[in-house]
């Protein structure tokens, strides 16, 4: 087990990959275009922060990270929507005892790159990929170095160079989708060294087209994270003057607003970022293949992006382990496997889009919840809510998805019934059934 | 109007616009990356031969080339269906009169290139597009060259540099899909100075998954288009030996392997092909703007590609003249109109690939097509048939689609009663009332 192996992309998958493959024996080498963010503090700071779950802790035990990582971790119980009244109410994410992190990308993907070079795994940054072979197996960066490997694998994220190379050849499928709404990323300080929100929760303001979401961090700040039209009344375009962005937060987050002093700097001075899916087809090209968003870029409103990826890592590994290392199998028998699911996640998360900012707020969205939580804890071996099987499980996202739509037409009839809660038994039969035939 | 327009490709539709927009006093230059086929004799030959129809014509006369054009012109009247066994079948594609032409892609696109030479638009070849700067307007080609301009056109074909540089802008939609079959070309030489089949048709072996078709040429060859799956049995993978081609021929187009003698020989030295849909949104930014296949690469399969971008220049010079040229008004406003016309005739071509190799030469599907003529006979101003609202009208391709949509509905229905034709008035008045509705 010699193999020379590269990874293109440094980021939370390929630095997580890199440690599995250097403990399996492989020679791993990782190059990334950015500077290390170590000495150039450009991933420093209060980037963007990730809901970790079940699907990625399970691979950041496999490579044995995750006791490292756990002390960066905040959990967070439930959804705590915020009115425009500023009334508060609580929905728990699962049963009693489940809950998701959240974490700073920046802290994980330091240790994480930490991790890989401590077992022994060349990082090479300020290496910007610039030509593939994909026959002859080498990669050609833009400071003129060559590299030959047994092995290519691209996690160098959304807008991959590995996978622009791919698009040129024959027959490879490829989509970039952007939504309408973009996101601005804005901070509310501690307050005499103290959260200013309840922690343990994602806060929500759903409000219909929009929202604002706000996730704690370990400096006791939390991001706050405006999803937001780019055109349209409001919207981006609209908000153009620091009594454009004041008043309307005044109208719509008055809550928030009160914990962020400095909205409208912090309004005008951060960037809007887009919110982008990707797709294509085939990830593998002879010896070079593609994991994580590379492969598949979703958006982030199922808090599933890294978490997506890092099992990519996982049941890559586990192919690969199941096919004794021999990549000419490994590669299309992990792709074949592997693209329902990713297409199932990004289905998904466009749709938790919609949920989030529009219905988690609603008495009837409510009712519904409460109503499957009574068939869930009735029947905690049938029934799991299809978030639950999202984030607290490890089955294929292809078959979330599959039984979530079995789930939302019985319950669409359920609660037509006069009295939902006498129809759970039913409903139970029903679910049982349809599972098995389709 | 002085303004001074890039068109970047001289193929069939940056040549039409180029001759339209010259006569309109505009300064036009096209910049082609390939050498000028006269010289190289590239373009010569023998190459795909396409079907010029109505929405193709009508801006061929607005430009004033038609009748340079009209001699090359092959008229070809109907389907002719090949069976295993040879019998032949007969369907005409419209009413008496109504037809489509077959026509050189090299020589059309020849006479289109001299029309903007002799109009005064000056063409470089051998100019590279290797850089767009969509803000200040500029081209920079591959031989160092850098041209400003008023307004550039992009219309360099499904593989468009002008779209990969927009494709790296923020928020620009896009997608490249290649079905699992591809295509190669075969000739049927002529006999003793004669067409070797009756040369005004489209010939058609349709073979359920597959199929063979062949356009007459001026020089009385057909060329032959083999439409076959890439993998699978039978697939250009699995016909891997001389034999393999041969007794593949002889057993499902016995009719067509007595007129190609050297059949392996081509099958092995003509090219396999490829068979790409790409959609991209917004086709314009700023002073630029994309045109025919660069905007909308279809499949073959409708007829449409080369008269949807002929369509694309009449629409585009028609909404210019309506908002007196003012680009910054013309650019987003055609964008916006043809958008979805351009999705609908991807959908159709798409569609009608099944109904070519797999449908057409089915009973049921000519009873159906005896039935609709006989409707249309009866009622030619309420029923336009979708094969004759796309190829011989110049109505929205979105509204042919949805029109369409609602025939095969009522077919569908009238179809299952014992006595169709009885069936017809009631038809009629049925499809009367939908098309309003919708």
């Amino acid at each position: 087990m010699k193999d020379k192996i590269s990874i293109v992309g440094a980021g939370l998958v390929g630095s997580l990959l890199a440690v599995i493959l250097k403990q399996k024996g492989f020679e791993v080498q990782i190059f990334e275009k950015r500077t290390d963010p170590r000495k150039s503090k450009a991933l420093e700071g209060r980037s963007i922060n990730l809901a970790l779950s079940q699907r990625g802790i399970k691979p950041l035990k496999l490579a044995g990270v995750y006791e490292t990582i756990e002390p960066y971790l905040i959990p967070m119980n439930g959804r705590m929507m915020h009115s425009k009244d500023g009334d508060l109410t609580y929905q728990p994410y699962g049963k009693e005892g489940q809950f998701i992190n959240s974490v700073s990308r920046a802290q994980l993907n330091q240790l994480l790159i930490e991790s890989a070079e401590a077992a022994g795994v060349q990082v090479f940054f300020d290496h910007k990929c610039k030509d593939v072979d994909f026959k002859k197996n080498f990669i050609v960066f833009e400071n003129g170095s060559k590299v030959e490997s047994d092995l290519i694998i691209g996690t160098d994220g959304a807008f991959s160079a590995i996978r622009k190379k791919l698009q040129i050849t024959d027959r490879f499928n490829f989509s970039q989708h952007y939504i309408e709404h973009g996101y601005k990323e804005l901070c509310i300080e501690p307050k005499d060294g103290n959260f200013r929100l309840e922690p343990n929760y994602l806060h929500i303001w759903p409000r219909g087209n929009f929202m604002l979401i706000a996730l704690p961090n370990n400096d006791k700040t939390f991001t706050c994270t405006l999803f937001f039209p780019f055109e349209g009344s409001p919207s981006f375009d609209s908000l153009n003057s620091i009594e454009a962005v004041n008043s309307f937060f005044k109208e719509y987050f008055n809550d928030a607003l009160e914990l962020i002093p400095d909205l409208a700097d912090q309004f005008f001075n951060n960037p809007t970022s887009t919110l982008v899916t990707t797709k294509c087809e085939p990830w593998n090209n002879n010896r070079s293949i593609l994991l994580g968003d590379a492969a598949h870029a979703i958006v982030p409103f199922y808090g599933q992006g890294m978490n997506s990826g890092f099992e990519d890592v996982r049941l890559f590994i586990e192919k690969a382990e199941e096919m004794d290392w021999d990549w000419d199998k490994v590669l299309p028998s992990y792709s074949s496997m592997r693209k329902k699911d990713a297409d199932a996640i990004s289905e998904l998360a466009l749709h938790n889009f919609i949920e989030m900012r529009d219905h988690v707020g609603d008495p009837s969205f409510l009712k519904r919840k409460k109503l499957e939580a009574q068939i869930q804890e009735k029947f905690p071996a049938d029934w799991i809510p299809l978030y639950s099987m999202v984030t607290f499980s490890d089955m294929p996202y292809s078959e979330a998805l599959r039984l979530g739509k079995i789930q939302k037409k019985i319950m669409d009839d359920v609660l037509k019934e006069d009295n939902p809660e006498s129809k759970i038994d039913q409903a139970i039969s029903q679910f049982n059934a349809l599972k098995k035939v389709d």
